[in-house]
């Protein structure tokens, strides 16, 4: 990427909290979904840290990260249990008073009967002082966002409900564009002519990503810059490059 | 986990390097299955960071993790193409001369007819000074290690070959044992007694794995510790939480 292109990039981060995450039980399916919708906003996703349910690890990610990014996001550790804490980590990342958010308190009280009101429930309630909320509209429960850290949950049809409602919080760039040809083109046999694209290509990225398909190797090369234009002219240079090399690609209109 | 239990632990931590898993185009798989063979053999993954193909986020990261945990992993970035730059990152991250492995290029010089020679090819012949191979069964093109950090593919199938390879170098510890107790016991109903039987049994993890099924909350309690018997007990006593809550906690062997 040029240095003009990347003076443009509106970037971002997540921290998946989670040692369910860690240790294989469970299969992360929020950082492809964020990683795709803050694309179609322009914002690019730069990292992801997937840390244990240990205070310092979750403080630091949240701190390196929210200085080297422009938007953060978190998942996981939210919820009512004894094992959830993610907000009390924020608030202490930001040096911030934690406690009950009234805003928070008053959606709870409304969705939950009396007999329902747990103190459980009541700790997701808790926030840094001075939090904006993030409405859940599937179980109710709000995240919510200090300064450039937005705080989710991690069962993914929550997150993803909720992501919906702080969309038009978030200010992008111009969305990057992306084009895959496919091929059974070994990658060892196309790697010295996609290596001269990419330098005869320099605000475009060529990235090659190998498979093997019935047994045999072949590669998606995956065309990406903001020009839309310049993408076409790329993905046109590879399918030639790999029909020359004897193989048959196939070129997805939109990746 | 109490002071004792950790003392024990050994600890890996997975440096994953693709732009495309970032993007959303590609779903990782190697955390999990790493995660759960590390486990195995008693070694428990603390960390991941997903990094993007840009050479000082690949070398921050595998200097900030090689130094904090006993053994580092990285997949991905070490094919034929041009933005395969994993190795050379590794080099400069250790500080080391790079350049063509012998014994990496004798196992291509087997592999390949002499008109397949590709210089792209050769690039996977190429490793930091002094580094140990890892043996690849699958396209020969081997991965290999520095001090406490494995370089290795991530196409699943070849990094879980190559792994396989690998394992008998590693020294883990005592496996952490685990089950899970599945139930519809929402959250917000199990969490005052959960948290009571994780301060009473200081010595597990209890970990509370929210979900939607037919619409209706409950929840995975992982029960999770280094002595078997241990985990047996506090298993009991969530089934029993459960079932006093109107639950009917469905209990898992081993997860």
């Amino acid at each position: 990427m040029s240095d003009n292109t990347s003076q443009k990039t509106v970037t971002a981060a997540l921290v998946i909290i989670g040692n369910e995450i860690l240790s294989g039980r469970t299969k992360d399916a929020n950082l492809g979904y964020l990683g795709d919708e803050l694309n179609k906003l322009g914002i690019r996703m730069m990292e992801c840290r997937v840390v244990a349910d240990i205070p310092s690890a979750i403080i630091s990610a949240v701190n390196d990260m929210r200085a080297t990014y422009d938007y953060v996001f978190t998942t996981g550790g939210i919820g009512p249990t004894h094992d959830d804490i993610t907000s009390e980590c924020i608030a202490q990342a930001f040096d911030l008073p934690f406690g009950a958010n009234p805003e928070a308190v008053a959606i709870l009280d409304d969705y939950y009967s009396p007999e329902d009101r747990t103190e459980a429930r009541y700790r997701m309630a808790k926030t840094p002082e001075g939090a904006i909320l993030i409405e859940n509209p599937v179980s109710k429960a709000p995240g919510f966002q200090v300064e450039n850290v937005f705080v989710l949950p991690g069962v993914p049809k929550i997150m993803q409900a909720m992501f919906g409602g702080l969309r038009h919080r978030l200010i992008g760039g111009q969305p990057m564009v992306s084009r895959t040809v496919t091929s059974q083109v070994p990658e060892g046999k196309a790697g010295a002519g996609l290596g001269e694209l990419q330098e005869r290509y320099p605000d475009t990225e060529i990235g090659s990503y190998p498979f093997f398909r019935d047994g045999k190797p072949g590669a998606n090369v995956v065309v990406r810059a903001q020009d839309a234009a310049l993408v076409d002219i790329v993905v046109d240079e590879v399918a030639k490059l790999l029909v020359s090399l004897g193989g048959e690609p196939l070129i997805e209109i939109n990746s």
